[in-house]
Formats: structure tokens, sequence, C-alpha cells
């Protein structure tokens, strides 16, 4: 099988590690923050300037490709990689989490879901085994467990209900595989904000063996805090030569938390959602550029990023282009967004070579204005 | 003056010409087409990404620019160029034309125009030296006359008066250029669709002697023949050793039949505007991506085109990004029209070369599906 973790080193004063994953489309560096590509684009950039920013590694939505323009259509395009001309590695989700928060009248059955699409009301169902197939369909690298993120707050009696479909599933998906050695299957931890419920879950699914584990159900609109202890809890329960996914999380300090707990990977929509409504990330914390203040700040976005955007542009002329609404404008945007992240993310990993991954968060956090 | 008009070549059989304006800026290949950038933003591209498509000359919008951002923020921020990231010559009109067929209430006096803002209705007035002043304010390479350019159909009476008052304006702007060595200041023939009234307004504007002329009041609805014979007519009255712009033309035809007639320069926001759109076009005449035929379709927009575009996605794809509103679609679309127009007209300048226009233009329309 292609596909490997190789644990390069721990840190010595937390959890967080470095290491490599290995895929049919290249090597990823850990810990690494993962752009969103939902339908089949991360919105507003081409790939070669994703690929100009550092990112390593783009995600897909199953739920979004399945309804438009369809998997069939992709894998005659000859997959997911050739359709969208990005040649890196690709992880798509299984379409769980948006079947469940998006898909009108849904039907939750041992078998499966029926939902309504969002966007024309036509009736589908998905599956654990329809949700594999549909991602072998898109081949992309890794590919994730249809589960059940149960919503936050949920009482311990649902969750462990679910928890343990979650689990039937994930059986499920793995023996509906159809090409175990070039897509990595990545089980999915459930267990909501309970303890027990997420030992349970870790133990169930670690018993099927998966080359990857994601740590789901976590910021689902839980206190920050709570995000934290069930990471203390979980990441833990995980075996140490697989690589750890933590799902919907991009955010500078969410990023930091997950990373310093032992998580290897994450993704976000984030970055480049609120980009394109003209907020931006910086080393002294977030900036709305529509701001009357920036109107003649003709310095850059970010006075320590050396981003395209920030080498060429100055917030008056940024600003402009939000007021009038012009594309280049989320353009300029998302470049600096996903760049600051992905830098982000350099920069931790080369704070973990040098066992000082704690005092750069420290800093970060002083200089972003972010208290814990 | 920096400002220079070199005439390289006569064609052999049509009254097409080749040669270089040269500008502060650098050096423009005739004859050309302009890609509008209208907010100091040629809609969804990068200044380097029309570099990469041969765009050797932009225009920008007084009008649009003067409401938003304000020209005095622009030279705050040193001027257009800086501005908005674009080291090549840039073209601005008047603000006349906009003013006209934007601005609201609009009350036209000897002095000037007054008006309401399209954007918030706030009253302005703009006058031939506040043209000027603000097109000094930006800073570009050539500038514009204040002109009137008179609505198709008007009468003979009110084209006489309206091209008289713009003979009596590009006087005043002529005076009130105050870079006259770093910005080129263009006269506007006027005179409608009267073959008499052109010739007055190519007299009297001539006599003003001006570094540059555009043809005006051309391709404002009037028939494609009635726009022909009044080039046939006007350019030949226009001085051999001066460029000669034809505002607002960019669809195949007619800057082949412009370029035939005599044009150096062409613009157009017609390419970017049905780019967004979802419409392309192509060696095989126009195509609408967005129609069901497309959907499975793996070919490139173009066959014969070897634009970023077309050398990375296909049909299907770009269909599937219009079909989901990603910025993309627009993003891929618009550079393929612009590299379609750019690369035309260099096409055209090889061809006048080689005096083989004619039978170019022939080729052209044939398989474009254009019927003369
Ligand atoms: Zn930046
Ligand atoms: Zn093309």
């Amino acid at each position: 099988m292609v596909f490997r973790y190789e644990l390069i080193k721990e840190d010595r004063d937390s959890k967080a590690r470095l290491g490599k994953i290995y895929t049919p489309h290249g090597v990823i560096e850990t810990p690494i923050f993962m752009p969103v590509g939902t339908r089949a684009t991360v919105k507003a950039m081409t790939p070669e300037e994703l690929k100009d920013l550092g990112a390593q590694i783009i995600l897909g939505n199953t739920y979004h490709l399945y309804l438009k323009p369809g998997h069939e259509l992709i894998e005659e395009a000859g997959g997911l990689h050739k359709f969208m001309n990005w040649d890196r590695p690709i992880l798509t989700d299984s379409g769980g989490f948006q079947v469940f928060s998006l898909g009108d009248l849904r039907k939750i059955t041992e078998e499966g879901v029926e939902f309504r699409s969002h966007i024309d009301g036509s009736k589908h169902f998905i599956s654990p085994e329809k949700s594999i197939q549909i991602q072998n369909s898109l081949g992309s690298d890794i590919i994730m467990a249809f589960d059940e993120c149960a919503p936050y707050p949920s009482d311990w009696d649902y969750v462990k209900k679910s928890l343990e479909r979650t689990t039937r599933w994930a059986k499920r998906c793995k023996d509906a595989n159809a090409n175990p050695d070039t897509q990595a299957l990545f089980g999915i931890i459930q267990g909501g904000m309970y303890r027990d419920l997420r030992e349970q879950s870790a133990k169930e699914i670690i018993d099927l063996d998966f080359p990857g584990y994601a740590v789901g159900g976590l910021s689902v609109g839980e206190p920050a805090d709570l995000m934290c202890e069930m990471l203390d809890y979980t990441v833990p329960l995980l075996p140490k030569e697989k690589p750890r996914y933590l799902m919907g999380v991009g955010s500078p300090d969410y990023l930091f938390e997950a990373v310093i707990r032992g998580i290897d990977m994450a993704d976000c929509v984030l970055p480049t959602r609120i980009a394109r409504n003209g907020t931006v990330l910086t080393s002294q914390g977030k900036l709305v550029i529509r701001n009357a203040t920036y109107s003649r700040d003709f310095t850059s976005l970010d006075p320590e990023c050396d981003c395209y955007t920030c080498k060429n542009y100055s917030r008056a002329y940024i600003r402009h282009l939000f007021n009038v609404n012009e594309i280049l404008g989320s353009r300029l945007a998302t470049i600096h967004n996903l760049y600051f992240l992905i830098k982000l993310m350099e920069n931790i990993r080369e704070a973990i070579k040098e066992d000082r991954l704690l005092q750069y968060r420290e800093e970060f956090y002083k200089k972003y204005g972010y208290i814990k």
C-alpha cells in the first residue's frame, strides 16, 4: 500500500508531533492545514496559486460533488484530480456531515440516510457503501468513513446509539472500499462531549484498523475549553503510528491547541469564507478591510506577511475592491488568508523541530491579541 | 515628449497599418485590443495574468474612479499604475461617455455637465478642465478629451451643435493638461452618422493638433454597415503620423473591419463581460458554456487555443463551475476571451506584415461562421 504515515519527531513539551504522510499523489508534511475545495475548486483560486502558497493537500466535499456535477461525470473525466487540474493529494469527506446539516427531511435508518437535496429538493439515499463508492469514483487519496456527527448538545443516550451505528457503518465502509491500495480510508471517532463514549468509540473504531483516524463531532459549537478537554482525552487513545485528523478547525488558536494535543491534520472553510467577506487574518489579529480606517492606508494587509497580496497591494486598494464588489478583492484576501495559515503551520512544524512550540504559541497569541 | 507613434508598414490591400506607440510606461504594438479595467481592475484578473496573456495596455474609466475610490486617493497612492499594480501603459477615458449614459438628471451647459452619481445620487459637476484634472491625478499615459457622444439616432442639428461644443471643450482640455509631456491627450472626432459633420469635426479637432485621435460616437447601436461607412469616410481624414483609436469595439468582426479601415487601437468590455456570463469566443464562433451539450464534453473551450484555460480545463469542468457559481469559472472564461482577442490582434499584425490581412479575414470569418 502506497499510503503511509511516518512519525519524525515528538515535541519535548507537548503532544505535538512532526510527521510525513505518503500518498499516491505525493508527500504531506504534518501538522498541516488543508484548504477546502468544496465543489472541485478552492473558491477563487487556481491550483497553481494554491501550490505557490505551499498547499500540499486540499479537501473535496463528497456531498456537493455527488449532487453537482455528479461523481459518475467526474469519474468519466478521469477522477477529481484530473477534472480540477490538481495533481497533489486530495482528501474527500464522506458527505455525512453535509447530509445531516444541509440535506432536508433526512431519515436515518441502519441502512443509511435518505435526504432531499438542498439545491432542488430531489430525493437521495446515501449509505456507507454509497459514500465509499462515490469517493472511489472521485479517486481521492484519503477517503473518510460515513458517520453521523451528532449535533451539540446531544444527550448521552443519543450519542451512544449514534456512535455505535457509526462503528457498524465504519466496518461496512471498510468492506466497501474498492481501492484500499490507492485510497486510504480513515475511521472517525465520535462520542460527543462524553468521555466514556469517546473511549468506547475510539476502541471500536481502532479495532477495525484504519490507516488513519479522524476526531469527529468537535468544533460543532461547543466552547473552546470543552473541545480542548475532549482532545486531551481522545487523542492519546489513538495509535501513534497513524495520522490524526481534526475536522472543521481552521482558526489560528484552534490550530495551535489541536496540534499541541497531537493532531496532525485539520481543515476548515473559515479562512476562504471570511476572506470573501473582506476579513483577513494578520499577525496582529483579524482585520475587517471594509472599515473606513483603511481607506487611505497604503500599507499591506500584514506588514509581516510576504504573500503575493501583501507584496503588491495596499489596504486602501483592497478595501476599494471590496467596496465596488470586484472579484479581485476576494482573490487577494483568499490568497493572503490561506498563506497565513499555511505559513503558520510551517512555522509550527519548525517550532516542533526545535522544541519551542509552546514558546512560539505564547509569542503568537500575544501579538495576535488572543487571551486564552 | 516621450509619446510617439511610429508607422511601420501599411497593408498592400487595405488601409490597415502596423505601428508602435511609445509611452512613458512602454511600447504598444498596433493594431491593438485594450482590455478594460473599469474600476482599477480588469474584472477577475491580476496584472500578472494580463501580462501573461500579452496585454500591452489597459483602460481605466475616469467616471468610475472619480466616484470610487476618488482620484485624490489614487493620486495619494502614487497614481493609478501604482494603486493597481500595473506598470504597463494605461489609457483613461474622459468620463464623458459614462456621465451621459450612467449619470442621472444630467444638465449640459457650455461650462460642463452636472449629474447625479448612479451609485448614491450625490450631485457632481464635470467640466473639460475637471476631467483632465482627474486624469492628471490618475497619471495615465494616454488621456482623452471630454466630449459628448451624441446618442444614436440624433438629428443633424443636435449633432452639429454637440460636435461644435465638443471642439470648444477639446481646446479647453488641451489647455488644462498639466502633464503634456507624460500624458498624451487624444482628441475625439464626433459628428454622428453625418458625413459633413464628421468632416467638420475632424477638421476642427485636427486643427487643435493632438498626439492622437479617437473616432467617437460609433458602435453606439447603429448597424455594422453604417459604422463601417462612417469609418470609411472619417479615418482617411486623420493624419497618418498619429495613432487612431476606435472606442467601444471588441467583437472579432468589428475589430477586423476597424483595422482594415485604418484603426490602430480599440477597447471594449464585451470579452470580459460575456465571459462572466459564461459565453466564450472560439475560432468556431461563440459558445455558451452553460448549455447541457457540454456537460460531458471533456475537450477544451477552443481546440485551437493554447491559453491557460484551454491547456488545463475541459468544457465540462468550466460548465460545472458556472453551474455552481464558482469564481474560478469567471476567471477561466475571462482569461480565454481576453487571450482570444489579444491573439487575434497579434495574428492581424502578422497578417499586415505579410500583406495577407484580407485573406486572413476571409479564413477567420468562414471558420467563425460570420457572414458579412
Ligand atoms: Zn499576505
Ligand atoms: Zn483558450
